[in-house]
This record gives structure tokens, C-alpha cells and sequence, in this order.
């Protein structure tokens, strides 16, 4: 298989992670996303999105967003298992994990903040817009598992939910945010990072890192 | 079963679908998201995000973010499957699903137009932003099933993929984009409507809208 990303990219961050806990070895293509290599109509043909990641099977069938892409990994590679097998705590690791995947990751990517900063006519207005962003986001995922034992987001073991988060933390630190008011979330970090699989996965560490 | 919602919000349109579509009948309590209600103090102890849809079961536990809700609903009632049973198509379904409930709907939300006004001191700068992302939303969605035999999204039966798909297009006209150009897309949004299930859970039809 073969996984096309960027090493900075937080979907595909959360995909390194998914593969690594499974055991399973890819190649891996990078695409410069601030040079638009997404955008090329070679990439465009595998992902009509013109997003990473997108994971190329052996035989050609191409899988696109990261949960997507996760959840195939997990009904195909059962061990480890990503989501508990609970209903209920299936549904709430999966709202953690889209409170970080749609309501916090896709509202600070690049094409909004040019699009912020070019109609406010600032540099800096993007950054501000995505330091808000990833603090109110992280602030309800705090809140979300708030109850939960730990030392993970949703007990003993990583799910899909530590999977999502360990990549966002890196984004807030990255725009600015102040992570330090959210101590269960950084329980989880450690814990996660504690692991070859996601200290692997993390961006420095991939040969595309500038 | 309770479900918090508000007439005109795509994310709870989705999951009134899915409820009518495994025939679940449930209380409906309305949060008028323009006017903030979804931020009162009361909704913020059932949901920590502020959001809606969130649904509350009987015995007082609460899920939220719809996508995670409608995989429940699946799990727990499991006829009709909005799910197909072949993982990669179920990894397309819910890339197609992710498509808008991700990279699509939030980035379009209230807040995002607001704060796009602001910037802009320009109270048509968000409509125009919010109608470029739901023409690129659907323009990578008309190419993800332009293979598909239909007339839904993915095959003879509607699936996830309908279910985020019919609420997003009333979104994308509402904000002036023009869906002539995604001809699939419309042949999968007829064969939805013609069905009560979809039908019923339009904005229009709701006790809420104005």
C-alpha cells in the first residue's frame, strides 16, 4: 500500500498513527500541500478532493479521508482494536474524534486562513482565526472526556480518539494556542507519545519534514 | 429518544433522515441557533461543543456529532443498512460522507461567515465565501461517484452517503451556488426525495422553521 501525505499534514499524521498500531507498513509519497502539489492533476486523478491523505491499495482502489480510511484499517485489521466494542462508547469515541476532524481540523487549514487573511488584509489574521479555532475545539474535547478514567482519551488503550488528538495539540501548539488548560487532554498526549507507534508517526520524524 | 436540533441545521437534517429512514420515532426539542440558544448554559451540560444535533436516550446519556450518532443508529438497529457490507465500499461511503460532514459543511457554518464578515467589514463576504465552498465541496462529490450506477449515491438504496448528501445541496442553493453542474449528485438527491424518509426531515417540514 501506499500512502500519499505530508509529513505537517494532521489527517495524515492520524493515518501514520493508525497504520503503525496495526503493524502494517507502507510506502509513503509526499505532496508539498503550501506548493499545491495536491492540486496536480496527477494527484487529482488518485483524489478528486485534492486532499491528503489518500491510501492506494496493491490493487489500484484508492481510499480518501482520514476516519474513512481508519475505520477500512480497523474492520480489516481488527488487532488492535480502534474503537471499543461497546455501542454507546463506540459513538462517543467517534464524536470525540469528529469534534476534532470536522469541527476544529478543516476550519484552520490553509485555504481558509488565506482566504481570512486576504479579506482582512492582514498576515496575522489567519493565525489568530486558527489559535481560536484549536482552543475552542480542544476546550469541548476536554469537557468530552473530562469523566473518563484514562491515562488515553477513553481508558487504558488508544482509540481513534487519541488518534485524532495527538496531531490537533500539535496544530494548537503551532498557531499559538495555550494547551496548558486542558490537563486530561495532555494525559492522553503522554500516554499516546509514550507509544513507538505515535512518536514514529509524529511529523519531525518523516523524511518529507522540512 | 430526544433529539436537540434546529430546523435549517444540515447536521440535525441528517440525522432526522437516518431516524426516519430505520423508522425510529423521537421528540424533537429546537435550539434556535441564530439567536445563540445552542450556547445556553442548559444545552452546554448536554453538549460541551455548543452544537447541534445531540441525542439524548432514555436513560439521560447523550451523543453527539451526527455522523457518530447515525453509525449508532446503524449498529443498534441495523436494518435498512446505511452502511453496504463490502469495507471498501463502506470506507466510500463514509469518504463521500466525509467529504461534506468535514471539509464541507463546518467550513461553511455560522461562525466561520460571521468571522469572514467581520474581517471583511463586508456583510456579503461570508455568502460568497460559504457558496465557493459548497461548489468545491460538490464538485470533488459529483467525482467521487461519478462511476456509480445510482440512482442514489452508491447503488439502488440510499445510504450515509444520501443521508449528508440531500441536506448539503439545500445548503449549497440557499447560498447561491450553482448545482446544475453536479448532474449525479441531482439524480441521487430525486431518488432520496421520492422517499417519505427524506422527504419529512426537510427543513420546511419541521415545526421550528420560520
Amino acid at each position: 500500500m501506499r500512502l500519499h501525505g505530508y509529513f505537517r499534514s494532521g489527517a495524515a499524521y492520524r493515518v501514520r498513527v493508525a497504520l503503525n498500531l496495526k503493524g502494517l507498513v507502507v510506502d509513503h509519497v509526499s505532496h508539498h500541500l503550501r506548493r499545491g502539489e495536491q492540486r496536480a492533476s496527477s494527484y487529482l486523478a488518485l483524489n478528486p478532493q485534492g486532499l491528503v491523505p489518500a491510501l492506494e491499495l496493491d490493487n489500484g482502489t484508492v481510499l480518501t479521508q482520514s476516519l474513512a480510511i481508519i475505520e477500512w484499517l480497523d474492520e480489516t485489521w481488527p488487532q488492535p482494536a480502534l474503537l471499543p466494542a461497546d455501542p454507546i462508547q463506540r459513538a462517543r469515541v467517534r464524536a470525540f474524534a469528529l469534534a476534532i476532524a470536522a469541527d476544529t481540523h478543516p476550519v484552520q487549514n490553509l485555504r481558509i486562513l488565506r482566504r481570512i487573511e486576504e479579506v482582512a488584509a492582514s498576515d496575522t489574521a489567519g493565525q489568530a482565526w486558527a489559535m481560536e479555532v484549536n482552543q475552542a475545539g480542544l476546550a469541548a474535547c476536554e469537557r468530552l472526556i473530562a469523566a473518563e478514567p484514562g491515562p488515553f482519551c477513553f481508558g487504558d488503550a488508544p482509540t481513534l480518539a487519541d488518534v485524532c488528538l495527538v496531531p490537533q495539540l500539535g496544530n494548537a501548539r503551532r498557531f499559538g494556542a495555550d494547551v496548558r488548560a486542558f490537563p486530561r487532554l495532555l494525559q492522553a498526549e503522554a500516554a499516546a507519545l509514550a507509544l513507538a507507534a505515535f512518536a514514529a508517526a509524529a511529523p519531525e520524524r518523516q523524511p518529507d519534514s522540512e
